[in-house]
């Protein structure tokens, strides 16, 4: 059985999106919310759509921090802070914990085209400072659609994964090439966040602006930077 | 004969990559420098490269604005606003300024995968705050790779034009699509350009983790977002 990854608000469409393709790739996923009860019928419901053997439960949030030691962060940013705070006695040492929040403007009742300036410099950093002592924070996951991960056809989008972890950033970046069509970028530190978070709110800008559902590529780096999944 | 368009700061990388890649493509060029004689060298040069009847010419910077009402600004982020306070009387009314400066944090001592924050937002509003009243100020072309534009091959990036004036938007799309390869997006308003110019100092970090030249390539747009060239 492979190592369970528990996706802490994984009833929201990025996280339960994200279940999904990790339950197609054979991961063993514990989705995890603040209602047991809505995280059991998202676990149902996506082992309805990709098998009665999937490997897909549903836990509070605690509880799923408690069952796993790779956690998948997929809240709004307005209540990110105050969950990890909750949280934090919860989360195992040695967990690596995976940020995908995004600072947008929309949190505090502005655009989700715009963003945030969050003190520490993103998100993702700011979970840095609020997580027990020797667990890894990586930064990836924000600039994939929703909308794609929950339908049926490949990914086009690259996953750009920053750590001061090397060891997490390997570990997230063999979860992004489990989804079909990611390919993970290895970007550098968690200080990137503060971009990596940023091109969200563009592409939310994009998609209002021209009705879409935007990704990014990088193109112009050398083969070796691209992993991307083995058929 | 085409309207001119006149690249301030034209001899560096990518002003001249992009004069290179203008004057292919039977554009008139005008190159601006500090220095007229620099100036005219790298239209030399260009012209070797591209073909004797290529319609490039240099100019001090001023004399450069006072002939086009087309201007490309490509300066370090450290010159920008004291080269604009400059110039000032010699930007005629009515034109496009197109701006691709990146408030990399190399312009004070560090690094080049960082940015500085900039009152405005973004050094493009700062432009927009020291350009003549009339002149529209278009933010493009930050994360199309100097080295790319400098050589021969297709220019695999997507270049996101950022402006509150729509007509001025279409002007840089137009140029934009001009150079092989380069699709064009339009980006929104002015202030979307804070993003736009934080990639630049990703793709940076990329390249310098990965060696190579990265650009951007935004998925998941329907067809009618793109602009590309006419073959």
């Amino acid at each position: 059985m492979s190592r369970p990854v528990a996706i802490i608000g994984g009833t929201g469409p990025q996280g339960s999106g994200l279940a999904l393709r990790w339950a197609r790739a054979g991961e063993t996923v514990i989705i995890g919310s603040r209602d047991a009860t809505r995280a059991e019928k998202m676990a149902d419901s996506i082992r309805q759509r990709v098998s009665p053997q999937a490997q897909v439960s549903g836990l509070e949030n605690a509880a799923a921090c408690a069952a796993a030691d790779l956690l998948m962060l997929t809240v709004p940013f307005e209540g990110q802070a105050e969950l990890l705070k909750q949280l934090k006695p919860a989360i195992r040492a040695g967990s690596v914990l995976i940020d995908a929040t995004v600072p947008l403007a929309a949190s505090v009742g502005g655009r989700a085209s715009r963003t945030l300036g969050v003190w520490q410099g993103s998100a993702a950093q700011q979970t840095a400072e609020l997580v027990p002592k020797g667990v890894s924070v990586v930064a990836a996951f924000h600039n994939v659609s929703a909308d794609v991960l929950n339908g049926d056809d490949d990914v086009d989008c690259d996953v750009l994964v920053c750590s001061d972890d090397p060891q997490a950033t390997k570990v997230a970046m063999e979860l992004a090439v489990k989804i079909p069509g990611v390919r993970a970028i290895d970007g550098g530190k968690l200080e990137n966040a503060r971009i990596v978070e940023q091109i969200t709110a563009l592409l939310v800008g994009l998609n209002i602006r021209h009705k879409g559902h935007g990704g990014v590529r990088i193109t112009g780096l050398p083969e070796a930077a691209y992993q991307s999944r083995k058929r």
